[in-house]
Order: C-alpha cells, then sequence, then structure tokens
C-alpha cells in the first residue's frame, strides 16, 4: 500500500494520504464496506476514499469512481463503497474508462497502484469528475441485511469484528436507546443486559453497548467477544424489550 | 485508528501525524506507558501525544491533558502517560471537561475519535491548554516497580517485549556500564553473558544488552527472546557482577 | 518505526515520510531486498528510501548510502538495497561514517533511529551526499539468483510470499508473455495453468498469472497460495510451454 502513496505523491507532492485501515482480511468485500461508511464521513470536506478491497482484480468488473455531497469515492465495481454511497447524498457514479490516467503499463493484478491511485490524485488535484467516464447506473450494489421486526423487538446480525473482538450488529443505536431493559439474544438462546458502555459490566462479562459506528455492539470487558461467543459476520442477533434471564458470561 | 487522523485533518488541513506504535496489546496499558516514555522525546518541540490504550471507555475515568516542557499529553487518565510524564519535566495536569470541543454525538465507546483527537487538534492548533478544563493532582500513576538492589546486583523485571520478541527489563543501562562481567540471571537460575549487541554472540544464543530505549535488553540473536526463554511482562531478572557459569543457549 | 518519523520530522518539519511495507518477516534480508525493489520507483524523484531490515546491527556491518539516478537510498551494507541498486542506475555507494549526523548518544541496537533516520533526514532537505563518507565498491551484493534455462523453459524459484499468499517468482513476465499455453510445474510434479489474472480460474483453482512487480506470480483465486501449496521462498517452480496434464487445485 505504500505504493500506492508514492504513485499519488508522484503526481501531487505533498499530498496528504491517511490509512483508514489495514484491518480488513484479505478480499473481504462486506467488512470493507462496513469499515469504510463507518469512517468516511469523519474526513475533511473533498476527501477522495480509494478503496482496494478487490477479490476479482483483473476480471472484467470495472472501475467506478462517485461524486457525494462532500468527497469522492475511487474503487473497484464489488459493492464495497455501495453502503457508503447510499449514505452519503451520491450524485454521480462513473464507469473509469479514461485509461490515460493510469500507470503504464498497467498491470491485471495491481490495480490500487495502476488504476486507483492515480484516478485518486486526479481528482484530489481538482481534476474533473465528469472526464472519467460515463455516468452508470447499475454498480453493484452490496445487499446489506436490516434487522426484522421480531414481536417484542428485532433480529439482526453480525456486520463486523473490529480488531478487539467487538462484535458490531445492524441494529441501529437509535432503535435500541431510550427503552429500559433492552436484552440482547444470541444463538442458543443466551441472553445478555444491554449497557451504556463497556465498564458497565465486570471483567470478562458481555454486554451490549452502542457503538461508536451508530450500531449495536456486541462486547466482553476486557476480552474478545468474538472469540468467546463465536460470533463472526452473519451471526444472528436478536434484541427485545423485557425478558427475565441474563447470563453475564460467555461459553455457557 | 484512521478516522481519528480524519478528525484532526478536518480541524487542520495538513497537520503532520504520525503513528507511534500498534503493537500495544489491546488494553494493555503498562506496555503502551512503556513505548511512549521511550519514543515521545524524539519528536519536534510542540508535538501534541495522543494515547488511546483505554479499557476503561465509557466509564467515569475521566479524560486528561498535560503539558510538559517541550509537549503535550492527551490520554485517559488510567496511567498510560504518567511514566512519560515524570521523565518529561511536567508542568501541569488538566481533566478535560470542556465539552464544546468533543464530537457530537459524543460515543461512549470510541473517546479517541470524539475527545482525544478533537482536543488534540485544539492544542497542536495553539490552542489554550489552560481552558480545557480544571488542573489536577490526583491524576492515576502507574506503579512501575523499579529494580531492588541485591546483593551483588539488581533484581528487575521485564517490563515491554517488541513485535521481534526482545524482552525490556526496568534496569537502567548506566547501572551496568563500565563494569566488564556482567551477567544475567533469569528465573530458574539461567545464566547469560551481558555483551555490547546482539551479535556479540552465535546465532540462536541468548545475550543481555544495553538497549535503545535506555534499559538492559534481553535478545536471542536472529532469534525471539521471549518465546524461547518464556519470559512476558513481569518475569524477573537478575543482574550480578562475577560469577561463573554462563549457559549460551535457551531452552535448557 | 514512528520514533523513527518524529527523529526525522524533528530535523525538517513537515515532511513527507510514507511506510512502504511493515509486512518483512524480522531480519529477513532477501523478502526486504524483493520488496524495495519492487516499489523504490514509484516513488517521487529525489525520494529517500530508508531500509531497517537489519538482524546484524550493533555488529561491525557498516552504514552505506546510495546515488541513483532518482533517489537516495539509505541502510545497512547486508545487502538489502543491492537488487534496487543493480535497477536503479546507482551512481555512488559511501559508506556513512559522518558520525556528527547521528542522534547522541548512539545506541547499538537501533541505528534506524540513530543512525538510519538522521541521515536520510540530511539527504532529504538537501544535505551533500559526498559528505557522509567514503565511496566504497565492495558493498554487500545478495546472491539473487536467477531462472536457469530447461529444455523446454526455465526453472527458477519462489522470491517472496505477500500478505495474501501469493508467491512471486523471479521469472520476468516478459520471457512468458506471448507464449500461449505456458504451464507452471511445482515440487512434486503438480501443473497448473498460466492464464492473465487471478479470475480467470474457478474459486480455490491455482494460477500463475504475470505479476504487478514484473514477474511470474502463483496465486489461488481468493486463496492463500503459500499456504495451499506450501510454498516458501526459495522454493523451486519450473515453466514450461505445451505439456498436457493440468492440476486446478493444491493440495493433490
Amino acid at each position: 500500500v505504500g505504493v500506492m502513496k508514492g504513485v499519488i505523491l508522484t503526481r501531487i507532492p505533498g499530498a496528504t494520504i491517511v490509512d483508514v485501515s489495514h484491518g480488513i482480511p484479505p478480499g473481504d468485500v462486506r467488512s470493507g464496506a462496513f469499515a469504510l461508511r463507518a469512517a468516511y464521513r469523519y474526513f475533511p470536506p473533498g476527501a477522495v476514499h480509494v478503496v482496494v478491497v478487490d477479490p476479482g482484480v483483473g476480471s472484467s468488473r470495472r472501475a467506478i469512481a462517485a461524486q457525494a455531497q462532500d468527497c469522492f469515492f475511487v474503487a473497484p465495481d464489488n459493492g464495497v463503497i455501495s453502503p457508503a454511497l447510499a449514505q452519503a447524498g451520491t450524485t454521480s457514479v462513473r464507469q473509469i474508462t479514461r485509461t490515460s490516467l493510469f500507470l503504464q503499463p498497467t498491470s491485471r493484478t495491481f490495480h490500487g497502484r495502476d488504476v486507483f491511485a492515480p484516478v485518486a490524485a486526479f481528482l484530489a488535484d481538482g481534476g474533473a469528475f465528469d472526464t472519467l467516464g460515463p455516468e452508470i447506473a447499475d454498480y453493484v450494489r452490496l445487499p446489506l441485511p436490516g434487522p426484522v421486526r421480531t414481536e417484542h423487538g428485532w433480529e439482526g446480525e453480525v456486520e463486523y469484528c473490529d480488531r478487539f473482538g467487538n462484535a458490531i450488529t445492524n441494529i441501529p443505536n437509535e432503535w435500541i436507546a431510550g427503552a429500559n431493559g433492552w436484552q440482547l439474544e444470541l444463538a442458543g438462546g443466551s441472553r445478555y443486559a444491554i449497557g451504556g458502555c463497556y465498564s458497565d459490566v465486570g471483567e470478562g462479562e458481555v454486554v451490549g453497548v452502542p457503538g461508536s459506528s451508530g450500531f449495536l455492539e456486541i462486547a466482553v470487558r476486557n476480552g474478545n467477544a468474538a472469540r468467546v461467543l463465536g460470533l463472526s459476520v452473519g451471526s444472528i442477533v436478536r434484541v427485545f424489550a423485557g425478558g427475565e434471564t441474563v447470563n453475564r458470561h460467555g461459553g455457557d
């Protein structure tokens, strides 16, 4: 990834370049999409977000760029930017066909360096978005399932596990805010309290908390919830108001 | 952590931001404290050091900022900056209560992004330290045990294991400098030579060396001393002048 | 490594510093050499490349600097920069003896911080290369074996495994370009197709592709080739035109 920065700096000396995350598992488009959606809005207006979670590199998958209210995105057309686009007030998505911007020779295995980095530099330098290629409407949308209504609450799933092992769900914080006594149920039927923060429970105990990405997070205080509770992307999570039994420790 | 940089860059375009270390195990306040104390003094005057080793985030633990002779610190009040403060000639420590600087809404799980990053940007931009909140004297001090005098030398312990597996102790280089024939003794009674550098011994052999952080380091040449010798934070290390038996390889 | 940036920024406020790679295994000079040679030419003219793959730190190994057509290198004299030097049109290599540039006291275990970083800052700031020390001709060359001609093609070896598990060989893309029907043979006699890109084969299948570093790469689509095929640095790889049997999956 340092090479991509070299390419950008060659075209824009002194450019400010930030690594948003290196923690995305190779080829995991869904985790990449989640991390991008949680992060992009904390960057300055005009930022160009480049995404290289690209398992289909070299195939016929398209390269795309998008213009949103306050920022740009440059990425493979595999859905990785679609959740962010849905949220960011996107005004236009274009297929990148202006190959004269690319590094020559253009490899078929490292488009991050040869395609995305130079296009990002072009946009960051004030290049005209409209000149990148034709506008498209059929870019890939990642099916990000929303939570489903249940009798007493919602059934959602784990969207992402961060490097601390916290499991972030697709249940918005607002849906469970203000409702005292909400509980969390995992596959197998174990139930846990939903609190305000990690330290509402004792060392090693399980707690649901309103997460910093805007969604309910499942944590083990000073522990790794994903490992302790066997959670991974797609694990089912239910929340409901009321209820009686609450476990405190994982693994039972 | 990329998000924190976004927050800072939004407030100070073009700010210079450096990752000191990503190698601190999650929630390991003591290792974080060690790494910070070893690193802070190599940064330019006026640097603002932000620390997010924060297992108590969201609890009632305070957020603090400190002004030292040449730099600032912004961190949770869990002791992680206290060893650096003791060394840096700290002139004032304040609890951060000026919530108008925080990102809104302020999450209870990611103060790095919502509290520490904007406060650091404020200080880096020349904001007045005095306006952050009330001065405090009772900030948390980490108990960093010093070495104890023994009949023929010192008994200390391992403070930190770096990513190469070198085990850094709390015994200052100066205490064993100039004394020829110093030796190292680990739990179990194995003894090893103290040399000038890693390559004073053969491939795979154990050696004590004056470390780059200012403290005695236990290394295995081109190997991982922590793993080979079973060392971890808190392992007992003795040094003494003279003695006869010297092992050369770990694990015996 | 953050500390090295601190040292550079102390001497050149606002310097642009890029991490090329943190993925080099500790002390692996050959992988470091490979990664550097693949990356250096993508950086702006005048860039100073600092390399700290330095298993011999503190020994009598020399510190060297090199001036090439478009850039500088600063590194230990252990061969890590020699493949890049061979390619970069190097005009001069000097032993670094101007100790007044070093940080004082100069540790014997962390020359990255105390020697290489300040010398790199000196060069990046326009300091005269000629003043670093005497010109030398006997700097260490890493023996990078080239592929050997066989009856129907070439026998080479794996030079580097990247973080996705792709195994990059020392067989140049050009040597197998344009020749339809080239195949790949690994130790044990398994044969695989050489294609244009990862997605020329199905999920989990093995393919040889012209790699982004300019050399033949062995990949498993959306998988880890090094692990699946048991490849590591030095593994033998044969390519040849024609042939009949082609396996598709690793491990059989």
